[in-house]
């Protein structure tokens, strides 16, 4: 047992090819708790370093989606399609796409996590919705979703549980960054939820998982030839991450913005979903981009893709009304004169986080109301003064100038 | 504190140098339980896919040196030599070059280990002499060499001990074969013990851990430069390994095979004990090679090696007389005719650990009167019924197959 563990280490460190049966055992092996984890940790580092085949990767993929339940969507009527983002600061974008789809036709059957980091989660964006209810059987779930076209829950823990404990192990010991097994992990989870089109919208950019153009490109190919081996469609968008995506950031901050978006506020989130929306409908009906486009803008324009994420929330029980977020505002004004260059998504996350937006350990408690609104964008031109954003606070801390910090702004913007 | 270990590891991943105060900070963390076990076993993997240069290993060497404490050798009259063999099935060359040298008027001050996995280790080996005392302070131990000219105990558990907790990780995590790890190993303990000149007996071949002479070249030439960066004379010398060293394998009957050599025997035992003693000779007293060969062979043919042993065993109470081998012997009969072309190191050594010369687990007793005991060697003609070996057991499981298996009988041998 211990050699086997040893032979299969020794052969990733010499950039050899495992075979299924080795990579189950090591990664089965693991989940059972029969391979340590600092044994798993040197397996890891080698994959990191020397790669895998798409072979290795695809069986990865199979042997953790299939370390749990896989959910039974033969009941959906109609075409199934999901989303997927690799994170990114303020993306309340699946909460703007799956109503859009949904009134579009499709079937959007959205499984979503909580907050990990700086990075925000879904599921904790929508509890900031009183009474809303995200957690149901598989079959209550699937009627949902035939009833309204959208319905989102919590993913269930024993949805890919093989990705959640290698994923963890990953966060603490610097094997994030590979390829492999990013598309392994994203894969694995969106699989065992079994829609025919899945839209992946992968961030680049200095906050993200993957820093360059051509990574993300190399995982959107990993993960278009995962699908293909599944007989499902894998449609990779790559999108900027080094601004926070849209106003809002923090909770129900980011409900509310989600809601000025499907009621017609402009800027680069609606540009964003409705480009996410039509791409994934295009793929999904077969139809041109523009056509797609045209419909979705549709949706959008006449209240249809609003009333969707209404019905939505009422279907699963939550008050829109009684959403509330923090009443002490403060007002951050810029200190100098200028085009504002960069926002920067790390520093406004933190901000958001430490006004209580996120866990900064598991016992912490999330303050739905807090966070941060941007009142200007990049390429603004300001004066000293003005009002770059309000922060929304319960706690006496004065968070202002790191608000002020995450501004760049310059004499002259120099790519218009 | 998390976040700084994973920049360290994610430093090593993407092949970047680090700092010795990043090696400090990852590796003493790691001794004084701040770092993970699974997070140094991804530090470690990376480190042996992407290499350290040698700035980093002179460093890493050094912090693994201060982990412990460091002789005082201040006392010790003469030139002090050390020798230091990577492993080898039947090694048994300290009991033998260490007299030889002390006989020549050079001080050997050696700290030896215990056997671990097929190799034993020389304390195991000089345990078989009844009432053999190992243990010792260091004042005791320096008196001992200055006396005797050679002296022998066991290494205490405060000489490097982030060395051992390394190493005990990196045999769990397939991270053995790395040169910057192994040359920072040996180096930390051998400089803890102060001599100025040491020797490396580094071993090439099937079994060893270095499977190729150009890595044990490349792994002398670190040690070499570690070597002087603390001023002193490192001596690598490059031994095949893939057969036993010598005819007997086993703790009892490899010091009577030592005593052997001393008082005579003929055969590739000598001739490496020679060529190790003369070579380290040669360097410690600046005289030609030719004449610390002839000096050498001197002390061995007059017996004054042979006394030197005796005088040693003897200092630290032990009693020739009563040293024991098993009683019970088994014949091992070739099944064929021809001459001996291979006889495979670790499958005699797996037997010899099955009697019970090594532990399997930590709570095994030793019996140090079991072995093998070669009748043939490499090169030599044998017919069908010849002994072969000579299994000394106290087990009823007969090993006669296992020990035939080791041997390779051909036709004809290639390489005369």
């Amino acid at each position: 047992m211990q050699e086997d563990i040893l032979n299969i280490i020794n052969k990733k460190r010499l950039k050899q090819e495992l075979s299924k049966e080795e990579l189950e055992y090591a990664f089965i092996g693991y989940l059972n708790n029969k391979i340590e984890n600092y044994q798993m940790s040197s397996l890891l580092m080698a994959i990191c370093i020397n790669g895998m085949s798409l072979r290795e990767t695809v069986d990865l993929t199979d042997i953790m989606l299939k370390s749990g339940t896989v959910l039974d969507t033969s009941k959906i009527k109609g075409i199934q399609v999901d989303k997927h983002s690799t994170g990114g600061v303020g993306d309340k974008t699946t909460l703007i796409i799956g109503p859009i789809l949904a009134s579009l036709g499709l079937k959007v059957a959205k499984l979503s996590g909580r907050g990990l980091g700086l990075t925000g989660g879904t599921i904790d964006k929508l509890e900031s919705i009183p009474g809303i209810k995200l957690s149901y059987s598989n079959d209550e779930f699937i009627k949902n979703v035939n009833k309204v076209g959208f319905a989102l829950m919590e993913q269930t823990k024993d949805l890919a549980p093989l990705d959640k404990v290698i994923y963890n192990l990953r966060n603490a010991t610097g094997t994030v960054a590979s390829i492999p097994l990013i598309a392994s992990s994203i894969m694995s989870k969106k699989l065992a939820v079994g829609a025919k089109y899945i839209l992946i919208d992968l961030k680049v950019g200095s906050g993200a998982l993957l820093q360059t153009e051509q990574e993300a490109k190399e995982l959107a190919s990993t993960m278009i030839k995962i699908g293909k081996s599944y007989d499902k469609v894998v449609i990779p968008v790559l999108s900027q991450m080094d601004t926070p995506l849209g106003d809002n950031v923090g909770n129900a901050l980011e409900v509310i913005e989600a809601m000025e978006v499907l009621k017609g506020k402009k800027g680069h989130l609606r540009d964003l979903s409705i480009e996410l929306s039509s791409v994934l409908f295009a793929k999904a009906t077969n139809i041109g981009l523009k056509d797609a486009k045209k419909k979705v803008n549709e949706v959008l324009d006449n209240g249809q893709a609003y009333k969707k994420f209404v019905e939505f929330v009422e279907n699963q029980c939550g008050s829109l009304d009684k959403i509330q977020v923090s009443q002490e505002l403060k007002d951050v004004l810029s200190d100098k004169e200028g085009f504002i260059e960069k926002i920067s998504a790390k520093k406004i996350a933190e901000v958001s986080l430490n006004l209580g937006s996120g866990k900064k350990k598991l016992s912490d408690k999330i303050n739905y109301g807090v966070g941060v609104v941007l009142k200007k964008q990049i390429s603004d031109y300001v004066k000293k003064g003005d009002v770059l954003a309000q922060i929304y606070q319960d706690v006496k801390c004065d968070y202002s100038n790191e608000v002020l910090d995450a501004f760049k702004i310059v004499k002259e913007i120099k790519n218009k």
